[in-house]
């Protein structure tokens, strides 16, 4: 605000001071706790439906980044990105140039009063804390590599990946040590991403995974054309098994990983354990936390406290099939939920309308996706289900380079309502879930699926797409299982 | 039928012959015109539900093939693919022999009567014509390529690519005059498949267009898109050129292709100037035509004639979006209806649900899609429209290969339903179109598609998908034009 200008009159004075109140009153400020995904998308969406005289952003940042593909870094780690600015989105100075949202990076939030209305704020550099008031307030705090309780896990050389300051200490490692051995520990979308990188920098790959297939969001068969497809691009699965702690030498790097079939030795180890929801800050606040231990928000991404939002990987959302509330970690889920969050605090009205558990990765040359509920997730959810799975051509068969595709599909039994699809191939399989997304989201039956005029030549598809060929297995079975 | 058992008594002898009447009586016969993949399909799936005691099932096809991918016909002739049994998917003896399916190739039904129930077959090798009687009938002609009706145009040198035996004719033109320039007369999904198999057999190659772009179905700033990128692959294009005729010389094979800018000199042309239903037997029969020249089916793919049935390109179906009777010619929905018509055929009940005129083609690099109506086709159909153009990329930008894609989208005034999807890009650009069409099938609206939970991944698309950020572009564009 410019200084009051000198008065020529009381009323003059008066009047400006009256204007000034208003303007005060008016001016609301909200706090975004964390300058990832969610929080800037937040934070610019709500920018641009009320200026900077109407609502002031405040962003607090414990890291260096704002804005960064954190679903990037394998890829970077794994070479086939140079530079890791090219993975941030959107600098810090461009928030608080451009928008006008005040980002302060190296700044953790260490305690929130949703009663006074007020964070507490740690300058990481400076060592200092500070409050500051807030009239709404974003929690964005995102999530936290599950880390097994076992001895020595965080012991150097151990690394997780969720943060750009991860992704260059790795860096730094495999620079510096000229590690042979990684052992990734865990075979979920991370361990998988992290064990192509490995292998991709020269590294003797093995994978330590707990459950009996890799992917555990697939069912077990479409688990073991993944573990089957990882063996024959050279690395060692060991799988069931469990980890039981790290060993170290005395510099206290990493040496081995123990488990119950005996000491893996490893130069670095990676952790692709999956992430929890990091609402522990919400948490000791006594804003709710659901089931899946996200963040409890509506629909428009409040949680049940005044004044407090949350969006991203902290937050918990409902998932369209299950009916269930789920925490899931990604980035696409994460800018969604932040654009409602900001289009609602801009004083708008936007609904998130839940998830379908949507996901794809690759590891070298293999594909893998999923939609919805598998076989065991679909009765667990209390369905009684029909499955069958598929093995078709990506393209046309005579056509150069069709590639195979394995598709299962789980459908409802009776109702012939499609629950849920899982996807392993190779080139141009993967993304044809978004095909099954977009049924899932409207609720179709299989019956319907199998007739939907998808694009085909022969360069794209065979002349019955592998979508239409296990939409129509699986109706099949349907009619087969009767009511 | 096993000749008569030699009776011991009367009564015997009479029980039999009882027995053979009465199953004489309940054996219908179903006679199939044409052997590609509507009547084929039908054929395959009525034998699953009937067996041949049930039902004798007599194809007759002209050619000398069945079940060929005529869609792989320019690839076939682009050196693609080796070999032309790699387009057949199953040959007269399988139908034969595995599903006493009773394909006769090389007999062309020369007329029907309705009335009488029967057919006229002319064995083209004999040269005889013999009746045959039907119970059912099912029309499945295909489609035949529109020639443009100037002087010359039935010229030798001058090929359509509907059937196996025109593609080994223009192969043939390849090795025996081993021609320099071609001439492609049109430049729909034949012409421009055309033009990519010639180019890649080295030839100089011409494209004359009446219209002002290529691929007319495309909007036109998305046709002038594949312009732009036929013209940077070394193709001339003549845009907005009518052809005149055809210049031949002494031995009438063509030397060129007379238009109003001049004559392109032209050592073979081929013509890609789409087809129409070939619908002329159906219609000297008094089967009803539709507006669009396919023959009139309802939705089991039935004709409004007692017993007579049409399935594939010959036969006229619904536009989900627009409401109107169409006609496309594409294997895709050639096999569907040819699906469905045998269900029915078969004593079952199944419905085809129409079609949205979903597409997708390449030429050379270049993929190309579209779904439900362009932006000139929705209002044509009464819309009002809102249409947003948006460019992205197929992957996170950082990732390697992440190539352009650029999306147009249609959506109701107001309502913001969806009405169409137009995709020009690179690899793994056009079928991203399969989600739009999901999305039309369900009659979203943009606001609905926009959130959709489709899979990401960097390897796999940028954190919001192309589809989603057209969505949303045309989203805001529906809101800002109001009701």
């Amino acid at each position: 605000m410019a200084p009051l200008p000198r008065a020529t009159s009381a009323t003059e004075r008066s009047s400006t001071a009256r204007r000034r109140i208003q303007e005060y009153q008016v001016t609301e400020r909200l706090i975004v706790i964390g300058g990832d995904a969610a929080g800037m998308s937040a934070a610019s969406q709500a920018r641009r439906l009320k200026g900077p005289d109407e609502l002031e952003i405040l962003a607090f940042e414990r890291g260096r980044f704002t804005s960064y593909a954190a679903c990037g870094i394998p890829y970077w780690i794994g070479g086939l990105i140079g530079e890791r600015d090219e993975l941030v989105a959107r600098a810090p100075e461009v928030f608080r140039e451009k928008q006008s949202i005040d980002v302060r990076t190296g700044h953790e939030v260490v305690g929130i009063d949703t009663g006074a209305r007020t964070v507490t704020v740690r300058d990481l550099a400076a060592g200092e804390e500070a409050e500051h008031a807030y009239d709404q307030l974003l929690v964005a705090t995102g999530a936290t590599p599950l880390r097994p309780p076992v001895p020595g896990i965080d012991a150097d050389g151990v690394f997780g990946v969720q943060t750009l300051e991860h992704g260059q200490k790795v860096l730094d490692a495999l620079a510096d040590r000229d590690p042979q051995r990684a052992v990734v520990i865990g075979a979920g979308y991370i361990g998988i991403e992290m064990a192509e990188a490995m292998l991709l920098r020269g590294l003797e790959v093995h994978v330590v995974e707990m459950a009996d297939q890799p992917m555990s969001t697939l069912d077990p068969e479409m688990g073991d054309l993944v573990a089957d497809a990882m063996r024959r691009m050279g690395m060692h699965l060991h799988l069931g098994v469990a980890v039981e702690g790290i060993a170290t030498g005395e510099d206290e790097w990493i040496r081995g990983v123990v488990t119950a079939d005996g000491t893996l030795e490893a130069d670095i180890a990676v952790l692709g354990t999956g992430t929890r929801p990091f609402s522990d800050l919400a948490a000791d606040a006594e804003i709710p936390i659901g089931p899946s231990r996200g963040i409890v928000t509506d629909r428009r991404q409040r949680t049940p406290v005044d004044g407090g939002w949350a969006a991203g990987d902290c937050a918990e959302t409902f998932h369209r099939v299950s009916r269930s509330p789920v925490s899931i970690a990604l980035g696409t889920i994460a800018n969604k939920q932040g654009r409602i969050a900001g289009l609602n605090l801009g004083g708008s009205y936007s609904a998130f309308p839940g998830v379908l558990g949507t996901a794809v990765t690759k590891v070298c040359e293999m594909e893998i996706a999923r939609t919805g509920l598998g076989e065991t997730a679909a009765q667990a959810a209390g369905f009684e289900v029909v499955a069958e799975t598929i093995k078709g051509t990506t393209r046309a068969h005579y056509y150069p380079d069709a590639t195979p595709i394995t598709i299962k599909t789980v459908a409802e039994r009776g109702t012939g309502r499609l629950l849920g699809a899982q996807i392993v191939g190779r080139e141009g399989a993967a993304k044809r879930i978004d095909v099954f997304a977009t049924a899932l989201w409207n609720e179709m039956t299989v019956d319907d699926l199998l007739n939907v005029d998808l694009s085909y030549a022969p360069p794209f598809s065979p002349v019955w797409d592998p979508i239409l060929i296990a939409a129509r297995k699986v109706d099949g079975a349907v009619r087969a299982a009767g009511l």
